[in-house]
């Protein structure tokens, strides 16, 4: 016979540990609420039979979590490379998502896909080290040394998250002193815009939307562009909460200041026809937010952006795939963000060091996050880019003792899913999360 | 600092060695006119710095040949793990391929595309080699173990191609024996089907029409149908030479036999309104075939199944961002052949197992030919399915001395190009090429 048989299996999933844990996170506003003290992210580490471990880290959800509890059942056995196999095994597990799983809140809560992300990375980590490759290289090789992120910029009241919140040193977490500034209107964000930037050195701006009147916000756009001139592209992000009438009016006021704006409506519907009215891109995660969606996403030109996220579309070969649609359609692609560490700011840069098209420095939360469970501590923005980890897999190694703690937290906080409507609630009684509210 | 720095580079490439090949073609009839006693190919061999090498086929063709001779130059010194920075550099020095440039005949005549596969097969080769797995591996696993092919029927003249034309014994060839028979109408189509369904045991059939009068090619279909009941499902291929009225006439007919009609007119809207009109599944590799092309066929529905080529499409990766993309817009993702050999059919293979979905046997010329360049001979067909090898990278070696024998046939043969109407000219003085022939 003439073929050989050297590679008769790679190595296989043994074992599957989750680790919920809380992260320090402050008071951020946004069109749902605010911030919880603590946000929520899971860790999962897969070791194989012979001893190499991969890992990843998704948004933490307690209905989330119970199911990752049982999918070690499902993949244990399984050789890491075969993802088509284990994500077909997942399906048939858990089921596909529906479309309108994704709820109506800023954040994701499909199910299939956060659980294969967290599988798919920890495999493609393991991958990266079995064959002495980063990540990146399994992506199909880096078009960049270092990926860049947007400064991304939050109404907030006065005062840090978590045990900062009741007292700690703030000054021990770096930027965090400077994130117990309030930033309750343009001028606010203008120094939290300058705070940051000087701090990380970013080049492109995003300001978090939907939590204050329209104009309010947009007035901070024009002041941003009048503090930094042309150098930082803008962009803004009321999360679908402005009706049409709203984003119609305000995204005229906004169209010279900003390079794209985000999710100003809800429904592919409302987009095309805003876009088509205004002329001006819009980027989405909530508006289209899976491949299911893609098609209606096409057809009516609803978005110029996809705002992918690894965790909410099943993973960095899917957001792979997702690149090479949007490049065949005429669409872009960048990436969104939720609150997180270094295992996903990892991730992200793998990917977006593989994408052949980069248009738009990625979103990241991660500069308001004071804590890391990786080894060597926080990552570093140089210029507002982070150099893509040289190491093997994702080239970030799990602090044990770091994550014993910040599970302890998880345990201690008494949170079991993201509500950002009863944390407003606390310092706003009453208030409610309305979907359509300007 | 937290990130190690082990892989600092890959294999790089040091040498690239192109091989241009002629191998015995049988006198097999299509749109375009006849096969020649050669079919052309190329085979590019790169060597690393580490002396790993990696193979690929591609169709040959002086002028793509002519290119190829200077691509070493452009990525020699390039880490074969860096496909996307590899693929840049050759759209940078080659120019990325126009539409048009396809040409009109059933085969693709772009340029950056072939080449591109021809390199990008090869690194898969040597990635798959140095991290000891199969390029199924590298394409997210093996969804199966064999990949089932169909049966490839053509209309042809009594007599074989190249040395055996002229009187070598065919019997040396295996299937070559039955390959002398002549098969100009149904009675002989079915014959052909039955002798090639015996000895590869191919469960589904298509027949290459175009060739005569469209009621004969219906008559052979019927003909098959009846031979064979509804086990095997049947697929006929006019490359595009159908006018409207006669698609329509003769698909009416074909309906109730056939498992999808290929290519029956020429451009997507023709296909589409003809989809319309007559409800079965087209399939197409002549009127979307590249990224360009396919939101207009996406937008008009102008087919179900898309053919791939990994040679026209450029290479397994962009063939797998190809199925993403047909499951995302409701397409069906088949495979395209063309007389080759057994590196092409290995890469085809590896790329049908990691399919995550797969609707329809591939089409393969395999059959067709009895030579081989790769050690221990030519691959087997079990059950009309070829196993996935299981070997590292694309788990065939290059046969030098085979090699070497097909490479001084191409030197003596004379031909530079495909070109079937001068073939058929031979045989058929005057014949001529029309896109639209009934």
């Amino acid at each position: 016979m003439h073929m050989r048989n050297i590679a008769t299996h790679g190595p296989r999933i043994l074992e599957v540990r989750i680790t919920p844990i809380a992260i320090i996170d402050p008071p951020l506003l946004n069109a749902a609420g605010l911030h919880a003290p603590y946000a929520l992210r899971t860790v999962m580490e897969i070791v194989t039979d012979d001893g190499i471990s991969g890992i990843s880290e998704i948004p933490g959800n307690a209905a989330i979590n119970e199911a990752l509890a049982s999918a070690g059942d499902v993949i244990r056995g399984m050789d890491v490379f075969q993802l088509h196999p284990i994500r077909r095994a997942l399906e048939q597990r858990y089921g596909r998502d529906a479309t309108g799983d994704r709820g109506l809140t800023p954040w994701d809560q499909r199910k299939l896909v956060h659980i294969f992300s967290a599988v798919e990375v920890a495999c493609m980590d393991i991958i990266g080290k079995v064959t002495n490759r980063p990540v990146v290289d399994l992506l199909g090789g880096k078009m960049r040394d270092a990926v860049p992120f947007a400064a991304y910029l939050f109404y907030k009241p006065e005062g840090a998250g978590g045990e900062l919140a009741f007292g700690t040193d703030p000054a021990a977490t770096g930027w965090a002193a400077g994130r117990q500034a309030a930033a309750m209107d343009p001028a606010g964000i203008v120094r939290q815009a300058e705070s940051m930037c000087r701090h990380f050195g970013f080049k492109s701006i995003k300001l978090k939307a939907g939590v204050f009147e329209p104009q309010q916000e947009t007035d901070a756009i024009v002041a941003l562009h009048e503090a930094f001139g042309d150098d930082k592209p803008l962009r803004i992000d009321p999360n679908g909460v402005w009706c049409m009438d709203t984003a119609l009016h305000y995204g005229r006021l906004l169209k010279p200041h900003i390079e794209y704006l985000e999710d100003p409506v809800r429904g592919q519907a409302d987009m095309a026809a805003l876009r088509q009215a205004l002329g001006i891109p819009l980027a989405t995660n909530m508006c289209t937010t899976s491949f299911e969606e893609l098609p209606s996403s096409i057809r009516q030109h609803s978005e110029d952006i996809i705002l992918s996220d690894h965790h909410f579309w099943g993973g960095l070969t899917a957001s792979m795939h997702l690149a090479a649609i949007c490049k065949t359609f005429g669409r872009e692609l960048s990436m969104h963000s939720n609150s997180h560490l270094g295992i996903s700011l990892a991730a992200m840069v793998h990917l977006g060091a593989a994408l052949p098209d980069f248009h738009h420095a990625l979103d990241t939360h991660y500069p308001w996050q004071s804590e890391e469970i990786i080894q060597g501590g926080r990552l570093r923005f140089e210029d507002g880019a982070v150099a893509v980890p040289t190491g093997p897999g994702l080239g970030v190694e799990l602090d044990r003792e770091a994550l014993e703690k910040l599970h302890q937290h998880y345990l201690s906080c008494g949170l079991t899913k993201r509500d950002d409507e009863i944390e407003m609630q606390k310092i706003e009684p009453g208030w409610t999360f309305k979907p359509v509210r300007y």
